[in-house]
This record gives structure tokens, sequence and C-alpha cells, in this order.
């Protein structure tokens, strides 16, 4: 179910290129708003279910280009992309490419100069939720790109996610801001789902754990300023709880998941980069000092 | 600064054996409180200044546990606590031992043991938080034990931290408990610090990424219940934001660490994690999936 974030936009011709998962969601969203939508993929089959909500299918990416003065891309890969934008160049020039597919800065860098290049603006949008989240109020989409460009489609790009934001001019930027909180989630996710197998092993049920532990992993979020505060000083002196004292919780959780046969390889990372910074004389300082463990060239 | 819980004990002799940065805070707590408090450290001089604040000194462990009906032991490991507690079998019997360093399950389990060998009573205490968090009203001990030795420490213990929770009767249960937020709390941090190496790198202040990505980045606890849930229930298909949908952010992520010379075993650890998943067969399971990588025997 697409709950639409409240948005006055006047129904303007938008097309979108690739209707996948993520791409026929972004469709619908636009058709609920009443922009009329032309929708172009590979697979043309995938078109059918959006064609019955009133979108336009194209034959051919020309085609759809040329429907609309803001063409949106959603599919696998950059590559996808660059192949797609390839074979339509001559008929880029005039129009705005807010492309939405995952890729590295690198890539997003490329796509916008070979847009530049044809004479068409561009924006990045790293969509931050899944499908069920587009179109919500609290969801987050980073975009990089032309402040005027986004100003003008923003009516059009809210209707995405509520909590949209233009964080530089670069394209490269909103997909390193999504790999920064993708990494994070990651982070939290593995680490969650190591503790988890420690304790179902022990045969605790985890609804249970939460009841006792939820206060204390909500927290656990709000070092981050603190830490991105040190980091951004180069400041790693830590009056209390520096990495010395945390040395031996490590080890107690390496122990402990050796002894119950569960997976060792995050604690024997962390226990790595503590050592590391341990032995380079930093074993007053806190957490944030192990940002040197990640900088490795 | 000790902020303290309010609290209406009755003033009643208490014993620390332990004076490094945390049993020391512990002292402090206490004698804030108007508890009579006698402290015992390997090293003598470390009592000094809780001496100067009215602590009462023993010159040996024994002497130190005979003084008091509550022991309360924070030291580097168990290995050490049973050194100590070793020493003092025979002095043991009718007082309630309140174990607070931390150690594997294994371990608190076997000093319980001892402890109740001894003819005393037993707690373990996993203390939640650093040293300027102690005391604080929303600091977190898990306690494992019996309840009627909780309840009658209860005055006593909630000084520590005032969300103190008894989660069950087996000592091992919170050393448990705390390992699984500490690793949690790994997670995220060192996934944190993996982002800010890539953000460093291309020169963002972590401030400025923060102010757009803040509230992305608190909301990813918010997942936590639910994953919990998927692993409890052993059901974890998704309809939406399946691992296959994942990987291609996952490789991203990966390939802009490579390009960026930051550490890349994070990332490696997430893709193999997803790789192994789907190769199995669970590409339309959602995260909880990933459970399965992590209980290896
Ligand atoms: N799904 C999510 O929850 C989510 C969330 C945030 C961001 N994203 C991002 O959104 C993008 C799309 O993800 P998705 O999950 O929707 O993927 P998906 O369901 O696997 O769909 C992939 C789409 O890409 C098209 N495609 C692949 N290779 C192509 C090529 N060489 N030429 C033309 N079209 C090609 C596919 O066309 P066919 O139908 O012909 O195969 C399909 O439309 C990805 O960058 C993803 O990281 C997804
Ligand atoms: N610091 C924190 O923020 C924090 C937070 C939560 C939990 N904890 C836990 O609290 C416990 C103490 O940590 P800490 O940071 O306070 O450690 P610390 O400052 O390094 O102090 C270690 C203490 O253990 C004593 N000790 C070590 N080996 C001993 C032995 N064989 N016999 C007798 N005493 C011995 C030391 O005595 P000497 O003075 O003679 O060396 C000292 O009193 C640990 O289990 C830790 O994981 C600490």
């Amino acid at each position: 179910m697409i709950m639409s974030v409240k948005n006055d936009a006047a129904p303007r011709p938008v097309t979108v290129l690739g209707l996948g998962e993520m791409g026929s969601a972004i469709a619908v969203v636009l058709l609920a708003a009443g922009h009329p939508t032309t929708v172009w993929n590979r697979t043309p089959e995938k078109a059918e279910a959006l064609v019955a909500d009133g979108a336009r299918r194209a034959a051919t990416v020309r085609d759809a280009i040329s429907a609309s003065e803001t063409v949106l891309v959603n599919v696998k890969s950059a590559a996808a992309v660059d192949a797609i934008l390839g074979e339509a160049k001559d008929v880029l020039a005039g129009r705005a490419v807010v492309n939405l597919t995952d890729g590295t800065s690198a890539e997003a860098r490329e796509t916008a100069r070979f847009v530049a290049e044809a004479g068409a603006r561009y924006l990045h949008g790293q969509i931050m939720t899944i499908v069920p989240g587009l179109g919500h109020p609290d969801s987050v989409v980073f975009f990089g790109g032309e402040e005027s460009v986004y100003d003008r489609h923003r009516p059009l790009l809210d209707l995405l996610g509520g909590k949209g934001t233009l964080v530089a001019a670069d394209p490269g930027a909103p997909v390193l801001y999504g790999m920064a909180v993708h990494g994070t989630m990651w982070g939290i996710l593995n680490g969650f789902l190591h503790a988890a197998a420690l304790l179902k092993d022990e045969g605790v049920e985890l609804k249970r754990f939460l009841d006792h532990a939820g206060p204390s992993l909500s927290a656990l979020t709000a070092f981050l300023p603190s830490i991105a505060d040190e980091v951004d000083r180069s400041q790693h002196a830590a009056q209390y709880g520096a990495l010395r004292h945390h040395l031996p919780s490590i080890e107690d959780l390496l122990r402990e998941s050796r002894a119950r046969g569960v997976a060792d390889h995050l604690p024997a990372h962390t226990l790595a980069l503590v050592t590391e910074a341990v032995a380079d004389g930093h074993a007053d300082d806190g957490y944030s000092r192990l940002i040197d463990g990640f900088r490795t060239r």
C-alpha cells in the first residue's frame, strides 16, 4: 500500500525507464499523483499492470524519452543505465534526467558527464527505502545535482519520499551518503544477527531479550554524533571508556562465540582493530580512533 | 560528575573489591548514597581518594569481605575474581556476592557455583555504561540470579543505574545479554567508521553528513524487533527488499571502498553472507535469513 505524500504538483508528463521492483513502484506513485506517465522496460510485459493503471507504454527508449521533459531512470546497475541512455543520446537535449539507480560515486559522475554532454540536466537520487516505504512522508531520498534543477522538480521528487534532500551539487555525493547509511545499517544488522546467534544457542527468545535490552539498543545511534565530531576534529582522547578498557569485553565476546560455535568473524575483526590501535599507542583514546584501521591507503 | 538515582536505601555496610576505573566509580556512588563502604584493591594506593571520601580501606580481601554482608566485585577478569574469592572462601558463608566483572557466560556460572559452594548467594551484574553514566537514571545493568537476592538488594543495586533489570535466574544470562548489546554496538560503530572513512576520503564533513542522514541512521534500530521476530519464528520470507535486491548495493559498497583504498573487510563479509544465502536458495528471503551464516556448527 502506497501512502502518498501530500503534494500539489501540477500534472507534468514524466517518463520512467526501468520497471523492476522499485521502478514499478515509482511509476505507481507518479500515476497516483495524476502525472501523465510514460513507461519503458527491457522486458515489456512488466509494463502491463501499469498500463492498466493509466500509464502509456513506449516501444523504445527513444520514444519513452521523447515523451517527457523529465526522465526518471531506475534499473539494475550503472552499466544498464549507460546502455539505455547510450542508445538515445540525441533525444536527451533539453530534458532533465533523474537517475535513481544505485552505483558507485564514480559511476554517478560518469553518467552525469554523459548526460551533460548530451545537453540535458542531471540529478542523481539515492532512494533510502524499500518499496513499501516509497512515497511515505518519512522516507529519505538523497539527491545530488544543480539546485535549480532540484527546486524545479521538487514537487515531483517529493512524491518519492517526504524527506528528500539535496545533499550537494556533486552527483556522486548522494551515492556516498547512501552507502554510508547502508554500511552503518549492515553493521548494526550483522552485529545484531551475530548476537542473535549467541542468544539462540542459549535458547533465549529474542523478543524476551529485546524486552530487556530494547532501550540499550535504541540508545546506540545516540553515540554517532559525538563519534562523528571526534573524527571531524581528529581528536580521539577519551577521559573514560578508553580502548584499553574495552579489550576484556571484546575478548569475552570472541571466546563466547568460539565456545558456542558461533561465527567469530565480527568480534575477531573488532579485536584486531582495537589491538592494532593499542599497539600504535592509542590505548587511552576512545572508539573514534578506530577509524585509522579503515583508512588503509 | 555522578548523577545519583533517587534512592531511599537505608545505610547498609557494603564492600567493594577492585578499584579500577569502574570499581572506584562504584565505590563513589555507594559512599555518596551514605552506605558505610569498605574497599580493597590489589594495589592499595588506588583506595586513597576513596578513603578521603569516607571509605574504610581493608588490608586484605578476607578483612574486606568480613566487613559487610554484601560484597561487590569489579576487577579486570573472571580469572582475577576467582583468584580473589579463592583466597577467602571460608569467610563467604551467609553473604551475598554481586559480581560486576565482565567475562563469558560459562565463567559467570563457574563463579556462581564456587560462591554457592562457599555458602553465599550470588548475583551477576553486567554494567552497560561507562563511568560517566554510572548511577544515571537511564543507565542499564543486567542482573542474573535468584529473584529474592535481587529484590533484597534492589535499593543498593539501583544506585548503579536506574534501569537495572533482572533478566533471568541464570547468572550467565546477563553476560549474554550484555554481549548481545555490545556485539550490536560494535556492529554499528564499525559500520559507521567504515562509512566515515569513505566520506572523509571524499572530504565530506561528518557533521554535514549527519545533518542530512541523521534521521536515516536513528531509524536503523527500528528494524530490530521485526528481525528478532523473524528469527524467533524461523520465518524469513520477504515480500519486498529481499536479499537479491540488496546484492547490487552491497557490491557497490565493496567497489567504492576498494576504489578509495578504504578497508573492504566489512562489505566483503556482508557480500559473502548474502552470496551464500542466495546460493543456498534464499534469494527471496529478507535480512533475517543471514543468521544462518552466523551459526557455524
Ligand atoms: N528494490 C528495492 O527495495 C530498492 C531500494 C532502493 C534502491 N534500489 C535500487 O533500484 C534499482 C533497481 O532495483 P530493483 O530492486 O527494482 O531491481 P529489479 O527488480 O531486479 O529490476 C531490475 C530492472 O533493471 C532492468 N535491467 C537490468 N539490466 C538491464 C539492461 N542491461 N538494460 C535494460 N534494463 C535492464 C530490468 O529489466 P528486465 O525487467 O528486462 O530484467 C528491471 O527493470 C537498483 O539500483 C537498486 O539498487 C532498489
Ligand atoms: N571501565 C568501564 O567503562 C567499564 C564499563 C563496563 C564494565 N566494565 C568492566 O568492569 C571491570 C573492571 O574494568 P575497569 O575498566 O575498571 O578495569 P581497570 O581500570 O583496568 O581496573 C582493573 C582492576 O582489576 C584489578 N585486577 C586485575 N587483575 C587482578 C588480579 N589478578 N587480582 C586482583 N585484582 C586484579 C586491578 O587491580 P590493580 O589496581 O592492582 O591493577 C584493578 O582494580 C571489567 O570486567 C570491565 O569489563 C568496565
